[in-house]
């Protein structure tokens, strides 16, 4: 018998950490063996570097597929593994693994999840999506109050003046969460991107130039160079250097930065599993890392011949499923069926198995 | 400077030996390379055990391909190679491989197509299929004259008694082109079937029928027993068991079997590369054979972990490719570029660069 999980944990056969397309895949292949899977992401959104970089940008390679977007992909791998039904936990990081005396493991994440579980496939893809930070004078006595990376609770921003810094989708979003806001609104809301052109879905683009043009959002093009005030004052003002190379002071209670995201590996170096230039080390036969339970797939792991693309991925979590239903169910046949023919496999597929 | 070409051989840096669907992934893998291919394969279509065995059945396992039948598949992957227009040489086996002194690979096949190949690429699957053999008393001794395995040309059936033998579409083929041809047609057509359904496409299926309904082809439902006729009168008759267990004799001057197709690994285990338990043994970092200069992918290969899934030949493809622009381009750096972002790999696929 197993020992007692501590009090809100989620038990399961299987976590697999990053929702990218490779991790989407694990799902599916782990489906395919009958094991059932949660999922965290950092990210608000399954996806990963498909979504966060190149949602709109086409792909070549992808066995079959002559042609898709990164977006269109995660659509298709999530219609793929939906007869598995895996429960995403997005928005957060596994902060922490521990090796539990029963042989699982005892995970944590940002947010507070707590799983156990029996096995762990990191497809941590590049890393966790970390949104960029605004590195300029005064950033960091202001970050975390009146320097956000998000959209905080309206507390935050009723009658303040709001700044709004970036150009893309995020940026946009959030300039038309804060003027779509009941009362009482931000006393002002200022976009302020570096360039002229914003990069966003046409769609809220065009809501937010009817905000523009009827005056609710001010837009300038610049670049902040610093942030004004003190500890005692908080923020008061942004320095920001214009097309026209002069520096001006925009005042401001509250800068939202969206300047993208870039990916840190984060906590997964911290968990003791042997590494080789800061990628996971794996055995090509069954994606495990140095420790057993724990397997890893796509962009994060090395091994001779290793390529970061994502159809060797796609291999690589296949192999990774076998090699867990083994350790899972060790006194049981772990048995190479195909989907074509296999009952079985049709059955957990939910799909039907064609007649002779 | 390279010893000259023995005269009509075709010269190339790639010859794909199998056009199922990891060979013609890899031609595309190739591309990507901007190594052109040639490709040869048994069968007279690409598509190997996709179109042999699974043509019209479900495929649920292609990475972000819900669903798709062996015949979708290859049509995905044909397009998908379209922009590297390889050369297709079907319906011929490799027949003969031997290492020349200059380095490359001297290849010849069963229709007599010879290669100069400077790298070979074994996607052989299960092996080259071929007719599968009727073995019933006589057929040895009327084999390749009065029992063939494909219909022959018109002088071998004109006048005679032909006695067509299967159920499926090869068949069904051989009775509509032997009804449809001019004069002077075969004394009579039978078409002799184990039981008294009909595997067939609807359409020659109806045409088939027809001709049953207008009495211009016997059908009969049975199993050949033996094939009738010493070498001084040929063959006579063919014995014939039917549905009440009764034997039979049918007069028959040609007997055409489609009983369908089986692997057969064939050359390729005479090539001196090492196997282990029919398999050839690639290293999973190149997927080399013991022998520099040939790669091994798919169901034809072993390597630890290895499972017979088409995802993950295009993975063994993928790096084989890999493997061969270094060998072939040993003073090139080999670079890991995307298809997503690559002007280069745009190039190739001849596909617009997008703007930022």
């Amino acid at each position: 018998m197993l020992p007692p999980a501590p009090q809100g944990a989620i038990e399961c056969d299987a976590l697999v950490i990053g929702a990218g397309p490779v991790g989407l895949f694990q799902v599916f292949q782990l489906g395919l063996q009958d094991i059932r899977a949660h999922v965290v992401d950092a990210l608000p959104q399954a996806g990963g570097q498909c979504i966060e970089l190149y949602a709109d940008k086409p792909i070549y390679d992808i066995p079959a597929v002559q042609v898709c977007t990164g977006r269109e992909l995660v659509q298709r791998l999530l219609q793929q593994l939906a007869p598995f039904a895996p429960q995403f936990h997005l928005g957060q990081e596994v902060a922490s693994l521990a090796l539990r005396d029963d042989g699982r493991f005892d995970l944590g994440t940002s947010a507070g999840t707590r799983f156990i579980a029996r096995t762990v496939f990191i497809a941590g893809g590049v890393g966790a999506f970390q949104a960029r930070l605004l590195k300029v004078e005064g950033a960091e006595r202001h970050a975390g109050r009146q320097l956000l990376y998000r959209v905080p609770a309206a507390a935050a921003w009723s009658g303040r003046r709001v700044l709004v810094v970036g150009g893309e989708d995020a940026a946009v979003q959030a300039v038309l969460q804060l003027a779509a806001a009941p009362p009482p609104q931000p006393a002002s809301i200022t976009l302020l991107h570096r360039r002229r052109t914003l990069a966003a879905e046409p769609a809220p683009l065009q809501r937010l130039l009817a905000l523009i043009a009827a005056g609710s959002v001010h837009f300038e093009v610049g670049q902040v160079l610093g942030l004004d005030g003190d500890d005692a004052q908080g923020l008061v003002a942004a320095q920001v250097i214009g097309e026209d190379g002069q520096t001006r002071r925009l005042a401001a209670d509250l800068v939202l930065a969206f300047l993208g995201v870039s990916p840190k590996l984060g906590p997964i170096a911290q968990w003791g599993l042997a590494l080789e230039r800061r990628q996971l080390v794996v055995d090509p036969a069954h994606f495990e890392t140095s420790q057993p339970g724990i397997y890893a797939v796509g962009d994060v792991v090395t091994y001779p011949g290793k390529k970061k693309l994502i159809l060797c991925g796609f291999h690589e979590a296949t192999l990774a499923a076998f090699a867990a239903a083994a350790r899972l169910r060790p006194d049981q046949p772990t048995l190479l069926q195909y989907t074509t023919t296999s009952p079985r496999l049709h059955q957990l597929l939910g799909v039907a198995t064609p007649g002779r």
